[in-house]
């Protein structure tokens, strides 16, 4: 039997051929495709025609050991993945009778009788194995095409990833190559990423050289650096182990950039800090506008620690209710290091909480000058803790506030750890 | 010369074939060439493997009038796209001196010697014309294969977009087919995707019969649902006409859940009613942590309208903070109507603003009841205008959130244009 080593990925639908949508489901797909240690060569985008179907299907085929489909399989005339199919294989399509039942209790349970339409979803390119789908009405089929696989998946992602998981992946276990890919994240924030590279470069080269070879990647987004490492064998121990090494030696020389290696947010890892502290914190935004608390909230749980916080968008706000003394304001203006720790402080004791944070600063397009730029941003920490800096962004409103809002739960980390590592 | 009427989109890269990465140029290429009338037939995604790169290619080539390709023409070894175009054509790749000086010169400019692997991108397949880049290194390439053309485009964003715009469209215009495609869009909130498709479809599906026939295309995220109309041909006076018509159609039979038919964001159009009446907003937020906030804050200029916030996590803040009597939330509890609306008067009160605007609810997974189930979500304005709802969202955590804070913004646009259509 053949071993699968290398899939296409092929996503069908014309709205995913619009400007407005892109095939995520494949992303899903490369990640359990790659753990079997089924490389995924290509990738692509087919819209609801027979023939463009077709056409892609016969390429994909004749490039990789599997080709994996998504969508197409609907009940409307439109969805032609298993006719596109059937032509392409030479294959009769049949009504299956079991499939057909299975259709008619999903509609019986929720109280309707199948339309008509539906009739279509039961149909199965003939030696087709049948996966049954959980969550919907289109099961997902496993072809074999002399040497080569195909497996038809419906489009929606629950549907898609629980047949994947249930039926597909354990085939695929069987057939897969030995090989298995391992692989460890380390997420950063508060370093450029050319910074992190010149700093990673050293380290990473040697490991592509390991007797178990590691490759890394690095991902950046506004206030967040990740990096991947990899490792792809049979001796799943000895790739762990090299793994850790590297992540050790990473971890080290970024110290104390890195803020997680297990997969934890970094409001996860501040929450998680303050839990361990039983501290509670409150927040007050300024040019953020809210963002700092709407990501320390997306935690679940985080009521155990979040107390709350104060959006002082306007400078009376800051007067009032975070008790910022006006000369203060006057003298220094909003966007400066007493201003901030006096917000900082003031959040903390209006609203009872350990720690105080706050962030002023300049998001733009406007309201910028020579001395305090678009990007001007001051940070404070106060109460148990207790530190402010000003930080100069790069780049437009959006990426101003989002990397004020890492820099904001950053100082908080690093504060926090201090202390959590200071008194253990 | 033949006509442009099909294309193909190729993305070129090996990370953009890991699980963490989606080619996004792709939907900017798709927009603009179907504003050209050329119609985008498939999209594929290829890595840095010149083998693979090159069968990609010759089956795009096979298919479409046009390919463009984003990527690969970096400056290191992986950057094949160069090599792998002159290979499948047949042609000779030549040093060109001008490109050759431009890259010196833009490193000079720097103050930095050209290091030598950037010679590289100085390569230029014989025939091909130089698609100048003013934000980079790497030029397109605009290459006539017989009646074919091929596009390679650089994978930055800014670069692929600015020669695009400067450089390629203009030549397309030149060969693609006179018909051109116009596009309308209705953004909706406080409608589930069903009911918007129920009451639209009687609608449009006469569109689709119209002298100038109109596609349509729904889009749902949390919280909000695009009506997408465009319409294709060579008369744009009678494409443009028969669009506002049916826009006119569908935003009447969808009022008042249509907030907006010329792009704008719920945000935005919430500003410019509150700078129309002159209005200032302040907004107290418990489940939604800050995102109501947030979302305002994005808006440009947002700080002639946004005195501020509370974001009242913990009881203590909304009695505090925000004056809520403590007897209202021991009678009815945070997530009731009562204490939504002392929310918003109080938030109104204590930061001096003219609309207050509270949210107050369940996101989960847990703090749910059988009478207050997770998504039961409570959300008041008051001071210059007065509500309150109750809202049943389904969804996780994120999605409860999200849609909440759309339910806030359009609670407040609501009222507000009551108030601005009374009054005018």
């Amino acid at each position: 039997m053949r071993e699968l080593r290398t899939a296409e990925i092929l996503a069908v639908g014309s709205e995913l051929l619009t400007a407005h949508r892109l095939d995520t489901n494949s992303l899903f797909l490369t990640g359990r495709l790659n753990e079997l240690g089924i490389d995924v060569r290509t990738k692509a985008v087919v819209g609801d025609d027979r023939g463009d179907l077709g056409a892609v299907l016969r390429d994909a085929l004749a490039r990789a050991d599997l080709v994996v489909t998504s969508g197409g399989l609907g009940p409307t005339e439109d969805d032609l993945t298993r006719e596109a199919v059937a032509e392409v294989l030479d294959l009769a399509l049949d009504e299956d009778a079991d499939v057909l039942a299975s259709i008619r209790a999903r509609f019986a349970r929720r109280g309707f009788p199948m339309p008509e339409r539906n009739r279509r979803q039961a149909f199965v390119p003939r030696g087709a194995t049948v996966l049954p789908n959980a969550n919907g009405t289109a099961p997902g089929l496993w072809i074999e095409a002399g040497e080569r696989i195909l497996i038809l998946l419906p489009g929606p992602p629950r549907e898609l990833q629980t047949i994947f998981e249930t039926h597909a992946a354990p085939r695929l276990e069987a057939r897969a190559p030995g090989q298995r890919l391992r692989r460890r994240v380390l997420k950063l924030t508060g370093r450029a990423e050319s910074q992190v590279d010149e700093v990673a470069q050293p380290i990473y080269t040697p490991l592509t050289q390991n007797p178990v070879p590691i490759q890394t990647t690095i991902l950046a987004t506004p206030g967040q650096i990740e990096l991947h490492l990899s490792a792809r064998g049979t001796d799943v121990a000895a790739m762990d182990e090299a793994l850790d090494a590297g992540v050790t030696q990473l971890a080290a020389a970024l110290s104390p950039a890195v803020f997680s290696v297990d997969g934890r947010s970094l409001e996860l890892v501040v929450g998680d800090l303050l839990n361990e502290k039983k501290w509670t914190i409150a927040v007050a935004e300024s040019c953020t506008g809210g963002l700092v608390l709407g990501r320390l909230t997306e935690v679940p749980g985080s009521s155990a620690w979040v107390i709350g916080g104060v959006v002082a968008y306007a400078n009376d706000v800051k007067l009032r209710q975070l008790g910022v003394a006006a000369p203060l304001l006057e003298e220094h203006g909003a966007v400066s290091e007493p201003v901030a720790r006096a917000m900082a402080e003031g959040v903390a004791a209006a609203l009872g909480a350990d720690i105080g944070v706050a962030v002023t600063g300049i998001a733009g397009p406007s309201g910028g000058s020579d001395a305090k730029p678009v990007g001007t941003v001051v940070i404070a920490v106060a109460g148990a803790i207790d530190g402010v800096r000003t930080f100069r962004f790069l780049g437009d409103r959006q990426m101003v506030r989002l990397q004020s809002v890492a820099a904001a739960l950053d100082l908080v980390r690093r504060k926090t750890s201090e202390v959590v590592l200071r008194k253990t």
